[in-house]
């Protein structure tokens, strides 16, 4: 690993000589078809041989040229503006373009000092590219300047605008392929224009890179007439600007883009000025946004074996196959690279030309440099303390108290203190999960028409909500990928939407851990609220609690789940969370009053050891605490989660009020993964600890907040597994009560109860156990009835009141 | 369960009395608004009194009267054009109102007959809403003329194109909330009529329903003036019509709230004519849009304790808060409801007022009864015979096929016999994934230019590809619920993306089973190919095989996994899923060339079994594969997926060759349900069964496609669950060779080998066992090696053959 170059003075020389525009340009397209085909000879020095094409050709043209005339002129850009920028490479499977410009820029080398800016360094360049043990064929996080991989596509343009926010001196060059452009996350990000403050957020500049086809298909906003695609663009806020490339002449594009450039910067300086002095006239900024068509494929190979290669899908990913076998497509391959002029764009010893430098900006202000994309957190997250905020636990019985009521309150203070690194994002449920605390400190980002009775709208504010989780997803990803701090609150069964996109992050963070000059960055938080349990109003559509489910398929290193059982545990881990960096915490937490079981200390110390024994809700005289192994109790009553750790605290209750006699241990589980095995995750319990508190042979009834067989995948390899009995979520819902909601899926305390009477083998006698067990289950049965006749649940149940003993 | 009036004449009376359609919308907002408070005293014939209210109030206001506006105004439309019309219902949330539009139809009435059209069947149908062991809140499958639940934003539109493909004579309606319209899949579907044909499709008319706000913020496009709008829609290729509704004069929406309609739809039907006589003159059908700007909870209150309630966001729920306690809110719901009139609304009896009767599509011809909604499927399925496409599997060493590809012919024939009722969708991967053979028979629809290169587009085709999974899965959806048949395929890992769009039509599936109007629907068919061993590539954003761990949370009812091993096991395989209803079957397959184990006759008996022991791949010469149990071998090596096969077969031929004693038996699993318990899912193998092949006590080596844990998932109940040792993705990915995929993640044969000889206690003997997997383990180094140095695997792994023995 390498260090990299930090001089930053402004450049003497102009770079306005369009003539070094194209030299870069060439050199990043030789570059770029360089890496998918030669393995040796790189400057082409030698006549072309078979052994010079690597063995498997792999790669993607069809979009290079493009990603490399955009990175040429945005130099040129940089260095007479000297401003500080960022290129987000939307069809990221153009790799091959982002290395060229890396190498070019010097940056690749300083970072990996074994690709030197010599031959033999252009060599490796060119031959790792897409190679086994090299480097991969997309913007992964190997390529230096890339924050978005691209090959799930849709979310360049949300990652730049949350990129931009409490930047702003940045700006941000999103390049959107028309094959992107199709997607659903990508078309919800265009208005996100509506969250940004010209004054203190910086500057995106959208590029809809249209070549016209994707794969093997022509995509529709190439096919409309300009027209229409203005139309499009004044629709969502933008004032588009269009640059056409001419298939036969690649050269003249140059003027026209310079001007278009300089117009689009210009208007960006403009608004950003006009907004800074207070002299903004416009209800909302109309933002630039260039239209940039050009062949796909461009300046590559026009014909290949009768087919038209150059502005046709068919240039996708590698224009002609074959290469060491077929001796025609060779010498064709040839005359394409050497149409670039190789010996115009290297010195002798290989490095790039000297008389690239006037357009290569300098340090940190070279895109594939810029310190935003290389990790980092640029400010720690101030942590406020918590026992200001704890709720009261003293009184007896246990008091009630809404978890993310009690952690909005704390958030609030979080966000006051972190006022320009901390956002907080939500799909319009932040008032509805009980955060609105946050609004006595700051106000929703909001840039279009305000009226007098709106609340909390401002131009700018810390708090981002539009009714797209891709888009909430998306902006706070860029916003952590570019070193600040934040959280996604959501209702729990439409986080499901942003399955993949969790993936491709998680991913990312996967990815990122093995490259040295990555550094870490703050954790992707979630708070998921009106989950499962409490969706009774909403029904069957809104309960799904099986984004845990995806969660657990990525790396251990990088996910965390919990399941705060009530208010404190919620402040102390989410506390934890936002102290965390280079993971995906999930926390999930229910917004309606409920039990507060735990102090501060308590919350703290039960946080701290992931699961623990609750003595107050056991029954089970004998117990030592320090040393559970001791005594081994009839039952064990395990439970995760908020309404989980209700019902399994009442049916400890009901079954020591039946057989007093009987041992029961009752464990909350807050941090998931302590069930997991220490081989496969670094929070796993060590089995020891484990059979201490589970023992190897007593039944376990865990009450869980999610599918069942999520804790039989954590726990097959303990002990104790066979003796496991989990209740869960069955994919039994509907509108109803809350009570019904957990005895329609036989996690109700009457069902747990029996079901632990119904495992301990032995005792009580059956005709008591058998009694109980009659006597729960018409319980069951009432609780439903009254329900379904009085629209409500019955009062023994709603006004259950539990005394720590 | 009752039966549909089906009664369909020529209205005689014309319903262009407007009075009429505000009558009809009065009644139909009186029982929205009834719904959400009212448990008795439903014709206000006696003063409100606490008792009549329910106790819980649930249910969403804010939508309603736009919704009922709608509902009445398309009516009139009906009515006098006798057009067979859907209502799609984007704000699901206002299911209050499509059930009260539904009971004046008289279709809740005929499929339930307890709930009549008298004053007892008017106070269930107000009790039983949003009420427990009632019905929903949401347009959930309880609720007549509903195909789209809309609890999860978004996919309005995209079910509304699905819809109407290949329906010449069906137009949608479709409601799309403002708040629904910031979603990404919403916005990715405007541009849906670019597959649309006027001349054999029906017509959408999306009616953009902008009353100003969500939950709890307003909404970014009821804040933008008009002119912006009139471009998006523009620039997204329709007619925008609007039509404003103000607060203090509802009544005076009508008058051009008509017009406005019946311009809409003449220029629909000018459009079609146009198109169908073949005198159509544009590029490109402009289909209108409505925008139809009303106050949100217009009607309803207006201001409650001081607060603006209509036209906010505070009517979004429930306007008037604990009636029942509160007598000034409860004499504020009684002005409230009788504002509407209910006097005028009911006639003696409690039924909707006869006056009301010729506003009343007859027969089907009711939205609410339309029986493109209730399930069913329009005709079956004409299954080809594969024989004709079965690849040849009698030569020796086995050879090779694409899987995909030899699905590809079927899947023409499929196409070409079914011409008018079977698509095939794609996220422009059709031809990736080996399926380009339809083209021979169909092509891809397009409405936008077609240029003279380009390749089977056509205005009308059966094949539909848009760069947006959300798009293919929901107009894939609207297709099937509308009794259609359809086939989605994609790359495996970016199925993830339509995760929550999977659960909400397995949700829609689940309670459909339970309600006996609903008739079965064709299966939704997954294809998932360019799987996760096949992204070498691509690399790792595109290697994940989770999709699997999703569809096993849902009701073991509805989901089937299938892992067919080669080519003709995935044409019994597919064969067999098109032959189903009501299910999602998620199909995984290879498209690269790999073996082609078993002829035609044994992949039917292969799929059949869904798992069976292959005695040409096993080494256990006593072996009855009738009765399995009667020899025990050594190992069993069990395997499902196609690259898992592969490595699987050669594991067992290379400690074969190394411990000629030993007895190995391989098993091939194809249906992964097979594998559940019995008790779980229905295709679960009988525990007997399943101890005859596995045994009870002997290592079973399994070689899995996706997560590891997922098999645990699935076998924790198993006897020999303890000696299962899987291998599968570990999340160890990048852009690399085939094998390196398999070897980095431990699947490979080498490492299968070591795991056999490790796992069998004693033999062969100690040192023996040592020296095998040292050598293997540094078979697989050596192939790493190879691929690192060379680029491509070795010969010995790139040209393996297996012979049958």
């Amino acid at each position: 690993m390498g260090s990299l170059s930090d001089n930053h003075t402004a450049s003497s020389q102009p770079a306005d000589d369009l003539e070094l525009v194209d030299l870069w340009w060439r050199a990043a397209n030789y570059l770029s078809a360089g890496q998918i085909y030669l393995q040796s000879n790189p400057l082409l020095r030698e006549p072309l041989e078979p052994e010079n094409i690597k063995p498997r050709l792999l790669g993607h043209w069809g979009t290079a040229p493009g990603l490399n005339l955009v990175y040429a002129h945005l130099n040129r850009i940089i260095v007479q503006r000297q401003r500080e920028m960022l290129y987000i490479c939307g069809p990221g499977h153009g790799g091959a373009a982002m290395m060229a410009n890396a190498w070019l820029d010097g940056t690749y080398s300083e970072l990996e000092p074994s690709v030197g800016l010599d031959g033999a360094g252009l060599e490796k360049l060119l031959r790792q590219f897409s190679y086994p043990g090299g480097i991969p064929s997309h913007a992964a996080p190997e390529v230096p300047g890339s924050i978005n991989e691209g090959g799930e596509l849709g979310y360049s343009l949300m990652h730049a605008y949350g990129a931009i926010l409490d930047n702003p001196d940045l700006t941000v060059a999103c390049v959107i392929g028309d094959g992107e452009a199709e997607t659903g996350p990508l078309a919800a990000s265009w208005r996100a224009h509506n969250y940004i403050d010209p004054a203190k957020d910086g500057a995106v500049l959208p590029i809809l890179h249209l070549n016209g086809y994707k794969i093997a298909n022509p995509t529709p906003l190439a096919r409309i007439p300009s027209d229409e695609l203005i139309s499009f663009f004044h629709g969502q806020g933008y004032d588009p600007l269009f640059i056409d490339g001419v298939a036969d002449a690649p050269h003249d594009v140059h003027p026209h883009m310079a001007q278009t450039f300089d117009r689009a910067f210009d208007r960006i300086h403009e608004i950003q000025s006009a907004a800074r002095n207070g002299t903004a006239a416009e209800r909302e900024a109309r933002w630039p946004v260039i239209i940039l068509r050009t062949p796909k494929g461009w300046t590559g190979p026009e014909v290949v074996d009768g087919t038209q290669v150059e502005g046709t899908y068919h240039s996708h990913q590698v224009p002609l196959p074959e290469v060491r076998e077929n001796s025609d497509h060779r010498a064709q391959l040839e005359t394409w690279l050497r149409s670039y002029k190789p010996e115009e764009l290297f010195s002798d010893d290989g490095a790039p030309t000297p008389r690239l430098d006037p357009l290569r900006p300098e340090g940190p202000l070279r895109m594939s440099a810029s310190p935003e994309t290389l990790g980092g957190i640029k400010q720690p997250l101030e942590l406020p303390d918590l026992a200001p905020f704890a709720v009261e636990t003293t009184h007896d019985p246990v008091g009630e108290a809404s978890a993310t009521r009690a952690f909005g309150e704390w958030l609030a203070e979080l966000i006051r203190v972190n006022s320009t690194n901390m956002r907080l994002f939500g799909p319009d449920e932040v008032e509805s999960n009980r955060l609105a605390a946050v609004f006595d400190v700051t106000n929703r980002s909001w840039a279009s028409a305000i009226h007098d009775d709106d609340t909390h709208l401002a131009p700018h504010g810390q708090v981002i909500e539009a009714l797209s989780e891709h888009l909430m997803q998306g902006m706070l990803e860029g916003y952590l990928l570019t070193g600040r701090h934040g959280l996604l609150t959501s209702y729990e069964a439409f986080i499901h939407i942003v399955d993949s996109m969790f993936n491709q992050h998680a991913k990312w963070l996967e990815a990122s851990r093995n490259i040295d000059w990555r550094q870490p960055i703050a954790s992707l938080n979630y708070l998921l609220s009106s989950h499962v349990w409490r969706q009774d109003h909403n029904g069957f559509s809104h309960q799904d609690p099986g984004f845990l489910n995806v969660v657990v398929n990525k790396k251990p290193e990088i996910v965390r789940i919990y399941l705060p059982p009530d208010a404190n545990t919620l402040l102390v881990t989410m506390r934890h969370v936002f102290d965390t960096h280079d993971r995906v915490n999930t926390v999930v937490a229910g917004k309606q009053p409920q039990p507060a079981w735990l102090s501060l200390d308590e919350a703290t110390q039960h946080v701290n050891d992931g699961l623990s024994i609750w003595p107050w809700a056991s029954y089970e005289p004998d117990l030592d605490l320090q040393h559970p192994e001791s005594t081994t109790p009839d039952a064990i009553i395990a439970c995760a989660g908020d309404v989980p750790t209700i019902e399994a605290v009442a049916a400890a209750e009901l079954v020591h009020e039946r057989f007093p006699d009987l041992t029961l241990r009752l464990i909350n589980v807050v941090d998931l993964m302590r069930l997991y095995d220490p081989e496969h995750h670094s929070h796993g319990l060590p089995h020891d600890q484990f059979n201490a508190l589970f023992t190897t042979d007593r039944p376990v009834i865990f009450a869980f907040h999610g599918y069942p067989s999520l804790i039989h995948l954590l726990t097959y390899k303990r002990a104790n597994h066979a003796q496991l009995h989990v209740h869960g979520f069955k994919e039994r819902g509907t509108t109803t009560t809350p009570f019904d909601m957990v005895n329609l899926n036989d996690l109700d305390r009457y069902e747990l109860a029996s079901d632990v009477v119904r495992r301990i083998p032995d005792k009580p006698d059956q005709d008591a156990a058998d009694a109980a067990i009659r006597d729960w289950q018409s319980a069951r049965a009432d609780a439903q009835d009254y329900a379904y006749s009085n629209g409500e649940d019955p009062p023994h149940i709603t006004g259950w009141e539990f005394h720590r003993h």
